[in-house]
């Protein structure tokens, strides 16, 4: 079952009455579940060699490179990518590769890869679709050790371009190439000793601190465009393409080891390989940000669900739950992306939410006020240090309390001393500046006092010089001096709580799974007995035992068919009860009057069977009689796991009810999940206040639901069948020893 | 009450058990309400005189204009204000005053404006503020018609300030002069025969659509930089200072009138005039696009309302739910203001949310129709004749479903064929064309079409050219075109999302309070006899005979406090019934397990009252025992009134429970409703689906709801006095004649 279907069933539970309740198995009259093929195919999906993170220095540090595909055409990719190399100068030898020309760009040109002279490390592969399989092993007989394929027409365009990528791949492996692509721009390296530009892009880059990571190739060019535009340094840069070789995580843990690379940028469309997206970027994240824009939001069909009900689509709760638990920061848009990547290369990151801001104006620090409260910032309170020597030299009517307002005849020299003040400042954790020029004050000194501050300072600077663009000699001076300055408050804000919550990701706690004792032996004799039964909705009796010897409480219950049995059941859980009808023909069953709580004798007992059978046992042909403990005093709340076909298993945790039906009030994360994780999903909810004791009722106990998340990521683990499952509702006792699954449900595959 | 704590008396409502529901009036002992000064200064406030929108032609079309305190240092605000009107072209007369200069910017100058030779109609002072009061009174001899009092120095600083100010007005009132400021940066107006840029500001604009209203100067010298920067054509511009005079809705007045101005853009931080403001803007924005930045979101305190419980500020909603209701259009930032505008001023707006996007390249389609999605835009369905048409000349790997990717091989002519058609297509409502410029397509031709097509469309057209920035011959064209054109394709999704959302704030039904028979007399007695009474919470039989007397009914009850009372009072209301205890200690009575519920018989009545006594007698000295009949089958809702010391009165609709108390999913708007805004609410909710019956319920009648919301504005509108009134919980019936308040609470003031 996939996500999109579990939205569907969040209804509680309506499953077949199921005699095996009473501990006697009997075959299983469960259908299918549609999902079994998917996930028999995900599960048998053969697995990929781990990258070896230093093959990538034949692709990003060739001694050589050999572009096959040369032209002499101006205009045409296979030269501009000759001229890129030779201008963005290269420090080895470029060859040309074209048998019909001799030279290409004032170089000679090889007929093919195996006529050049010296040895080769790199190829771009820019020849038509056709004969990229002959250029492939000419490269590799001449002993190339990576490709960078800038042709198109491979597995993008289906049919035989499916076919022609894996040819290509196997090619590859026999000559132990690595391959960039197909079908991408080419890649960058600006680390000196390389300076490599193998790409068609038209703009150079800025060398610098980013590596960045784009699977559009055409987006790719604006990247660069747009990168050198807004003053961001690029250390490497790869456009993926069809990912044939190269992946997403083989370039976060190439990047992970690159000295230059201090920040990690990415454009995703998707996600090929989660688990080792999520195993990298984990590690990664730790050592360096890492910022993605995930595009692909919304095919038409996801875009259909949220027009029509308002929440995301599934495998998009999916996307955020691994880029959260992977530590990597998903930014909104491209712009968002460069505004805070601007700054993160500046490696200065604030250690609190405390933000103090510094202008000449009124108006622009109220609409900063106002962005850094919706970007959760805290307004600092200057200390009495600050406020006092703020006082002797600004004027009278300047405000000293944060926002520092020093009035618009503040000039350099005040910037200077006040900046000084409030960067020494202990309850200062990071700084907006704002500039509004009056025509009586000298911007581009202003300017230069934020350089010096933006450089000294040991926490995040930023400025803002509203109505100023590139080309003032102001902006020119910050822009020089790398401090992240924006023309609107707004975005200044923005970043700076983008910035928080970077270093939050960075040092968010490294935890292991604690060691949970279970009976993993027991419950592998309840999937085998049901593979074997051909069972692949398990009884309630598997699941009951499933949760049992993982140590999930369940509520004690009988299932019963006469008044007989009834009140033998009653004898073995005791009362009270709640006495609820069985059918798989009754959906909300209730809504329809079939559950009756609170049964407290065999008298009420018998008149709630009694009740019961009057009100169904003419429409319900299958109607059983269920008897369950009352448990109550405590918060229905809902476990569930779903396969998702991309993304794998995935856990969800909410509330019981509405809170699950209508207003979607759940939190996802990826399987397997670790106590920050679990700890997240029980403190994540919209409606949180109700398991910390609102109402007048008291907590719960949020340990213990975090030890079922735990204890559910490890029944996955050990047993990778089980496909679907759900607790729902699982009550949270105000008393933990209260606390119980009321209604299961499991699904196996495989 | 104000909003604030509103939100912190959401618990169902607690009052002192009131033995006048018994029919018997007593002595109340309710406290006096906390708000009630702030409400009497209210209703005390003064009422302004309307302004005379053709007042302000002395203002913004003057004929000759004074410069009072004219300087002849450059970079000094004097100068820079002679200088900007007369290289603006200001078509009269500019006079420089100065007793200590003759000539300023090779112009004459005066020693004050009465010695001015011809008529002066407008006059800017920039004098310090101790002379501003001379100069004022000299220009009302001279019979100058409006005032642009630049100087600072005013309320803004308090104490002498206010005095200045009051003192200033009292000038103006004297010689009927208006006036902008003080504490401003002046006023432009770019109409041909005018030219006046009656401002400090060193960017003249570009004359355009666009009336600007600044309530800060320092933002309104930006604004007019971003302006020209972003290609914004203006045709006022006010920034209002202090608005001791002028204001924003006088101005909104002003420009409803004016024939250039074809959208109003605001930068505000307060709402004078709410009222005002309301009844103005809800007029002027059916004819203008009305786009608002309003700042100051966040005080420190309301700041930390947000950090600490998530909630928006009060006051918040208050804004929120003006805008709102007069149709304005909140834009959240200085950025996507100008963004917005740009395409505004196209004057075409979309009659639908069906987006088709035309592109060259993948990546940034995909971005963009994420952000469609994100922005509730539709992608169209592009009709069986535009695929077919499509299919004839793109080439064969080009998607012609929407988004159209004609691939990187598209040139001008390509775009300029797709266009045409899309642009016919019956099922598109707007466009978005991306072009990503590979090497070998002329990308200023292909701008050109974008152009052509922009001018020719009946749609709006917006473009995306991702990497490229301004001055690149591209984005020459389109900005020389007015097409708007955004470097990022979020940006402009969001724009097409605002012009959507324009042009239905345009065309939302206009609508009259319906007709409502109320028994207004009856409610005015029950109320004087209150206020004779120095009751400022009325009791429970007055808000009672008020809401009944308003047609709003109230579930039947009785207040016993002993065993035979409450077997007289069940005969009269007739079981079944529930019995609750009541007193003025007791809060979270059900949970207390002081609520009985269906109570059937005269047993299980004397019963349920032995057991309320024997919880509470002993802990509740004031306790009583309220009957009520027992209402269910149907869903609880919550109606409050609270005045906002600065919006007035405001009305609250939601579901009850945890609703209201936890989720905090209300709607606010400001008194008095319209059916629209009535309709608004009740279906605003994000528990919406609750009131359309979820979960194997029967829906409740929404038109009761509206009703009963316009039953209590009239209420409210018939009885000033009326400052604090819920019906907390209101019992929305499955069938509506089961609808009736549970309990309620009013308070009057003044």
């Amino acid at each position: 079952m996939d996500l999109g279907t579990m939205l569907l069933r969040l209804k509680p539970i309506q499953r077949p009455a199921d005699p095996s309740l009473n501990a006697m198995p009997s075959p299983s009259k469960a259908k299918k579940p549609a999902r079994k093929k998917a996930v028999t195919k995900k599960a048998t999906r053969k697995p990929k060699a781990p990258a070896n993170a230093t093959s990538l220095d034949a692709i990003f540090r060739p001694r050589s490179i050999a572009v096959v595909g040369a032209s002499r055409r101006e205009n045409q990719i296979g030269h501009q990518i000759v001229r890129n190399l030779m201008e963005g100068g290269f420090t080895g030898p470029v060859y040309p590769v074209n048998p019909s020309a001799s030279v290409v760009h004032s170089t000679h040109c090889f007929p093919k890869v195996s006529a050049i002279p010296g040895p080769v490390d790199m190829a771009l592969l820019v020849v038509p679709a056709p004969y990229i399989l002959k250029a492939a092993k000419d490269c590799g007989k001449k002993g190339v050790k990576g490709l960078v394929c800038i042709t198109a027409g491979f597995s993008e365009i289906g049919g035989e371009g499916v076919k022609r990528q894996d040819d290509l791949m196997k090619v590859c492996k026999q000559y132990g190439m690595r391959l960039v692509g197909p079908n991408c721009m080419g890649v960058l390296n600006t680390e000196t000793g390389f300076s490599m530009n193998a790409s068609f892009a038209d703009t150079p880059p800025i060398q610098g601190k980013a590596a960045f990571l784009s699977q559009s190739g055409a987006l790719g060019a604006a990247i660069l465009a747009d990168a050198r535009a807004l003053g961001l340094g690029i250390s490497m840069f790869a456009s993926v393409g069809n990912r044939a070789d190269i992946t997403p995580p083989d370039l976060l843990q190439y990047w992970e080891h690159d000295p230059h690379t201090k920040l990690i940028l990415m454009y995703l469309e998707a996600f090929g390989e989660p688990e080792k997206f999520l195993e990298t970027a984990r590690r990664v994240s730790r050592k360096k940000p890492v910022l993605v824009v995930k595009s692909g939001r919304s095919s038409r069909g996801a875009q259909a669900a949220i027009s029509h009900t308002g929440s995301l689509a599934a495998s998009e709760m999916a996307v955020d739950a691994l880029l959260n638990q992977c530590g990597a920061m998903r930014v909104d848009s491209m712009s968002q992306l460069f505004d805070l990547a601007s700054a993160v290369q500046q490696d200065v990151l604030p250690t609190g939410p405390r933000i103090a801001i510094v202008t000449n104006a009124g108006g622009p620090a109220i609409l900063a006020t106002d962005a850094c409260a919706a970007f959760r910032l805290e307004m600092a309170n200057l200390s009495t240090k600050t406020t006092k020597a703020l006082k002797k030299f600004l004027p009278p009517e300047a405000s000293v309390v944060n926002p520092v307002d020093m009035i618009a005849s503040a000039d350099a020299e005040a910037f200077d001393k006040t900046l000084a003040l409030i960067s020494k400042d202990p309850n200062v954790d990071m700084v907006l500046a704002i500039f509004v020029a009056p025509i009586m004050i000298n911007a581009e000194s202003v300017a230069r006092v934020f350089a010096k501050h933006g450089k000294a300072m040991d926490k995040p600077l930023v400025t803002c010089l509203p109505g100023k663009s590139k080309g003032d000699p102001a902006i020119d001076v910050l822009h020089d001096a790398n401090v992240p300055n924006y023309r609107f408050p707004e975005d200044a804000a923005r970043v700076l709580a983008g910035l928080l919550e970077i270093n939050k990701l960075r040092n968010r706690p490294e935890d292991k799974a604690p060691t949970l004792h279970v009976k993993m032996k027991k419950a592998q004799a309840v999937i085998a007995a049901a593979k074997k039964a051909k069972r692949s909705l398990l009884t309630v009796k598997d699941v009951h035992d499933l949760l049992v010897a993982y140590g999930i409480p369940v509520v004690p219950g009988r299932l019963v068919t006469s008044r007989e049995e009834a009140l033998k059941g009653a004898r073995q859980l005791g009362f009270p009860l709640v006495v609820k009808v069985e059918s798989q023909d009754l959906s909300h069953k209730s809504d329809a009057g079939g559950v009756l709580l609170d049964i407290r004798s065999r008298e009420e007992l018998l008149e709630a069977y009694d009740t019961l059978e009057e009100r169904f046992a003419d429409d319900l042909k299958d109607m059983k009689i269920l008897l369950q403990s009352l448990r109550g005093g405590g918060i229905e709340t809902f476990f569930g796991v779903a396969t998702d076909p991309a993304f794998g298993r995935m856990i969800a945790f909410g509330l019981g009810g509405i809170h699950v039906e209508i207003l979607k009030d759940m939190v996802f994360r990826l399987h397997p999940l670790t106590p920050t994780d679990a700890r997240e999903m029980v403190n994540g909810l919209r409606a949180q206040q109700l398991l910390e004791g609102a109402r007048g009722k008291p907590p719960v106990d949020k340990e213990h639901l975090i030890e079922i998340l735990l204890r559910l990521s490890r029944l996955l683990t050990d047993h990778p069948e089980i496909t679907e499952l759900d607790l729902n509702p699982y009550l949270a006792g105000f008393k933990a020893s209260d606390s119980c699954a009321l209604d299961m449900r499991a699904v196996i595959g495989g």
